[in-house]
């Protein structure tokens, strides 16, 4: 199932895109599509009768704004340099393990909302990534195998990052990854079951029309599975939770100088096969 | 005033302890003590008022469980070596500017619940801190007093660490911050009102009944109106986020070999002046 959140900023409610492309109204099913909804999967199965029934309410989805497709995020763990062209790109060495980072969950905004350049930023980059929603309490998991069968289901994120106040003002890389409107998320959740192999999806990022990122979650490092059970090693992954699990070559900082950082006016547009597609305008915060 | 929740977790009631050191249910008054109630200040003065009214249900305090004060924290935001000590005896230099880490909300505990060594780990270690609870959003602040006035309120925090997770594992510190039960928080939120000087305040920490910690935040590199204003140039500080504004020396990393890391069977004892005491046991995960 394609899942999402529709409406106002901050009162979104639970809409599902039918295999016709449909918008449906799945306010009267689901109260949102949060952590508890993931986890419950008896919830899930009425949400896919119904879906399958025909009979959910249409959506007029003109001018309907599209928030993230997850409400109430417990936390974004993030993967750092976890493709093998990305870690070139930047001149750091393939890490030995999965290079754990945070975004704050008051950072998600939706796909097609306005991203804000930091007031004193210089360094404004662009990083497109598969986002991993969590579905079941994760602890010390054992196998890649049982991370996978943890994951609820997929989606595009915009891991915006400020390079300056990232690696060069002191400290850990969350400086720069925290930024106000620094995590698009959307415009789907679609379900694990629909993902027949998360390692074989191309991910897509345009500046103005410009290809900008053209990779392949084949290249990752650590694969989806086995960033959960890693990630399980440390803390507690709880439904609801994301992880965005690195992205490609092609962002501004591996550009030769001057570098393309981004600017006010400028448009991102992010693609996943099959997770959907994000345009975002970038105004001075 | 010392705001409180107490109750099983994940379902405490809103309390006070008033002037007399009496519990009070504020569950008649207020929802819950979070970002909500401290940016509302029209019903801090109503729970102000029945304070002062003396006619607040008495609480019974036997048995009853203290949680951590704040409920639906938004975002833990972490200054690193924020002591002129603990500098020292980790053997950096004292920082340029803020060292800025994360820790998720779902590591927060009760004061006195159990703290989890993580499996695997060897090196689990404390560090009492002042934690300082925002009451209005915080967007690019001009001033250290700007700072200062956007604080609600303090308590102790522990900031569990695991070292080897936080530095020898690869990327950020975030790794071995976050591991479950890693953030006891409380017993009270003291309202800054109450608060004379944020820079005035002994901080102590005792492992198994011996003195450990035994600072002050005079000792603070940042200090709090600082650290508030710094962090609003990164990201936005909403009601209800918590920050942890670093600890003085006495860790177990600063200790001569072998380094007396924590083990299940311990027991950690937190105070700081006027914001009350902690008390957690620790166990294997």
């Amino acid at each position: 199932m394609k899942l999402l959140r529709v409406g106002t900023a901050g009162a979104e409610r639970p809409a599902l895109l039918d295999a016709e492309g449909t918008l449906r109204d799945l306010s009267g099913i689901v109260d949102d599509i949060d952590g508890a909804l993931l986890a419950d999967e008896a919830a899930l199965d009425r949400v896919r009768a119904a879906a399958e029934s025909g009979e959910l309410p249409r959506l007029d989805a003109t001018g309907l704004r599209i928030g993230p497709p997850v409400g109430r995020i417990g936390k974004i763990v993030c993967i750092g340099l976890n493709y093998h062209d990305h870690a070139r790109e930047t001149g750091a060495e393939p890490p030995a393990e999965p290079v754990v980072f945070f975004k704050a969950p008051d950072t998600v905004v939706g796909p097609n909302d306005t991203v804000l350049v930091p007031r004193g930023s210089r360094k404004t980059d662009w990083e497109v990534e598969l986002a991993v929603v969590v579905g079941r309490t994760a602890r010390y998991l054992g196998s890649a195998e049982e991370g996978l069968a943890h994951v609820a289901g997929y989606a595009v994120a915009h891991d915006v990052s400020e390079r300056e106040f990232q690696i060069e003002r002191g400290g850990t890389w969350d400086k720069g990854k925290n930024c106000e409107t620094f995590n698009p998320l959307g415009p789907w959740l679609v379900t694990a079951d629909e993902v027949a192999d998360p390692q074989n999806l191309s991910l897509k990022l345009w500046v103005n029309g410009e290809l900008k990122q053209d990779g392949a979650t084949a290249e990752q490092i650590f694969p989806v599975g086995e960033v959960v059970r890693y990630v399980s090693q440390f803390m507690t992954l709880y439904p609801g939770d994301v992880i965005n699990t690195g992205t490609p070559a092609g962002v501004a900082m591996g550009q030769p100088e001057p570098k393309p950082y981004l600017r006010a006016g400028d448009v991102v547009e992010l693609e996943i096969a099959g997770l959907g597609r994000q345009r975002q305008e970038l105004k001075d915060a």
